[in-house]
């Protein structure tokens, strides 16, 4: 049986990868009295007074949603919120698995953005964060902005700020192994939806002045035509020279490739046209951009993908079960620039200096101290 | 430490009584590979061909949603959706320990009928069920019928069905203890909410002809005002004679009296008015609406209460974690009445006639057969 033939029979197998399970035996009836009537009036008590004790006495401090509609999952497109499934459920394991942070998966049978927000909005008081996931652009930065600024709780898509992330910290270690500096670095962006549009404004915080964004007709400038509202306002601060033409034409003379579009795009020839010690990052799934020996082979100094089976995987895995579990942890009410920013830094300080190399500049998904080191990062940099 | 006290401080020490557990360890690529990408892949496929396959692979095949609006909790009214979540999270805990049901709860920030019936809607497919709770009549009437009518996964309001189905059970026992015959039983249900309705509804449907509704004004009748339009609704098929005058007045010549009502309301005069050997189940919590032991020196024969500490305790826990069971299970589309009245006589079963006796007539809620014997009962009696 090969991965995928396995991964369908183990899901039957499971018939849910989730279960809910409770903190305190109910064998006796003072269990009962206890957890449920009439001892639970009490706390129902304290926070009808106080809302705030909801987080002391409710699953409300470390409980999140991961809410999608499916519109965009995986490589998989629009197969609606049952098919999504699967997906929310696994997500949701990853966050207990890898951050301690209980997480429960609702996938949602519209995907009007004013309903989607409404039905986030009204599901809220019981959950301490809003995991986005797989929603389509351009609604999913709407949907984000909108929540974030009516909930009181952190609203994170981590399609957009996860990938995000990840490639920042990717690339900051891929600065110190090839010794560019951000300020002179060329950038090209390839994909211009949810995560293309996140990279690019986190790369722009972090402090790279040169970004052109492309997709699939080539370089975004201010006379492309077809441009969503959040692509339109991406203009007024990347591409500031008003270059147009190709991929290729962008990457000409470019330190910087960023790659979340589509299989097989990038030829030799456009990473030998890049500048000396180029810095890929091919993350089409399953199959990136550019492989990653071909790659090296037309000059490139380092390369990453999203793939386990090479060097260098860039993994949301990272950055989401650390970033909620400090979130919640500090009790946040945003994830904001700078919380995103310590966490890309965090995770680049997991590969300590003598480690790194071109081959090694993100952190092993599995080492322990991951989420508990971006957590620390997150909830250090929670503004009050 | 009395409960109240102890229950605050192991909530406080709980921290939220569930949490989401993974079915499946993540701790290799492999692992990660098959519950999350690419394996996951696979079953989202097959789903998005064919809807059903989510209950092969997904938690919808065995996990509810816990909905309330925080409108009508315990005893404590309108407290909110944050004050409700310590109830919603203990109802949860009892359909898994009790049913081995996961369960999900959610607390809407919304009391308005159409945006509780929104919610509700778009939150559906990932689970296999919704149990809604302490919803304020007379808006949980239209909500759940309402949803009934356009989700295809069992809607079910325990307040009103639960309380109803545990009611009619331990009234079927009632009945062999006392030799009375339901055709010539006299009923009056107290309180004319969310449910003393349903308990009404179920009784008429098993097959008691003469019931009659008292609320706070004493009898309901055509002629009453201020009835809601469930009230108008009921009034069409119980007080037939068109009785009017209060509680007392109907009291006389009963031979049941059910409230879901007020402490205290009913004295030992109006039991002693009522027909020989008389049943009566004084729910009103923590206070009955007459304690057992006057009610008794009264002359009555059956006294059920909701509480633990005397004889014959109508605990819902008895039926809803059994009645989720056998509808996942099934795979039910609806909790039918025929599915309801099946419960209530598996429930009065479990209670052998060597065993029954006028202080013995509720099956012992810790008893581990209850929930499976509900589960048998209301799976074999599914509609298809």
């Amino acid at each position: 049986m090969n991965t995928n033939e396995k991964a369908l029979e183990l899901h039957k197998e499971w018939n849910g990868k989730l279960e809910t399970v409770s903190k305190t035996p109910v064998k006796s009836r003072e269990d009962l009295s206890l957890a449920y009537t009439p001892g639970v009036a009490e706390p129902c008590k304290v926070i009808a007074g106080d809302k705030e004790a909801a987080y002391t006495y409710t699953i409300k401090a470390n409980t999140i949603a991961v809410v999608s509609d499916g519109s965009a999952v995986l490589g998989l497109g629009n197969i609606g919120p049952y098919a999504a499934m699967p997906v929310m459920e696994g997500k949701a394991v990853l966050f207990k698995e890898f951050g301690g942070v209980n997480a429960v998966p609702i996938c949602l049978d519209t995907q009007d953005t004013e309903e989607i927000i409404k039905a986030v909005t009204w599901m809220a008081p019981g959950f301490g964060g809003i995991n986005l996931e797989d929603i389509s652009a351009p609604r999913c930065f709407e949907i984000e902005e909108r929540l974030k600024e009516t909930l009181d709780i952190p609203v994170f898509h981590d399609d957009q700020h996860g990938t995000a992330i990840v490639v920042l910290a990717g690339i900051i270690n891929a600065l110190k192994v090839t010794g560019k500096k951000k300020e002179d670095c060329r950038v090209v962006v390839n994909g211009a939806g949810s995560a293309g549009v996140a990279i690019t404004k986190l790369l722009l915080n972090y402090g790279f002045p040169h970004i052109i964004m492309c997709d699939k007709s080539g370089i975004l400038s201010k006379n492309s035509s077809d441009l969503n509202w959040m692509q339109e306002k991406m203009m007024e601060v990347t591409n500031l020279e008003g270059k147009t033409g190709s991929l290729a034409d962008a990457m000409k003379g470019a330190d910087i490739f960023v790659g979340v579009s589509a299989p097989g795009i990038v030829s030799a020839e456009m990473v030998s046209s890049m500048n000396k010690d180029a810095i890929l990052f091919a993350m089409a799934n399953p199959v990136p951009e550019i492989m990653p020996d071909i790659a090296k082979a037309a000059g490139a100094k380092v390369v990453g993908t999203g793939r386990s089976d090479f060097p260098n995987q860039v993994n949301n895995v990272v950055a989401f079960p650390g970033i909620f579990k400090g979130a919640l942890e500090g009790r946040a009410t945003q994830i904001t620039e700078e919380m995103k920013l310590a966490a890309a830094l965090a995770i680049a300080s997991l590969v300590p200096d003598e480690e790194l190399n071109e081959d090694n500049i993100m952190p092993e998904a599995f080492n322990p101290k991951v989420a508990e080191v971006v957590a620390q990062a997150v909830k250090s940099h929670i503004a009050r």
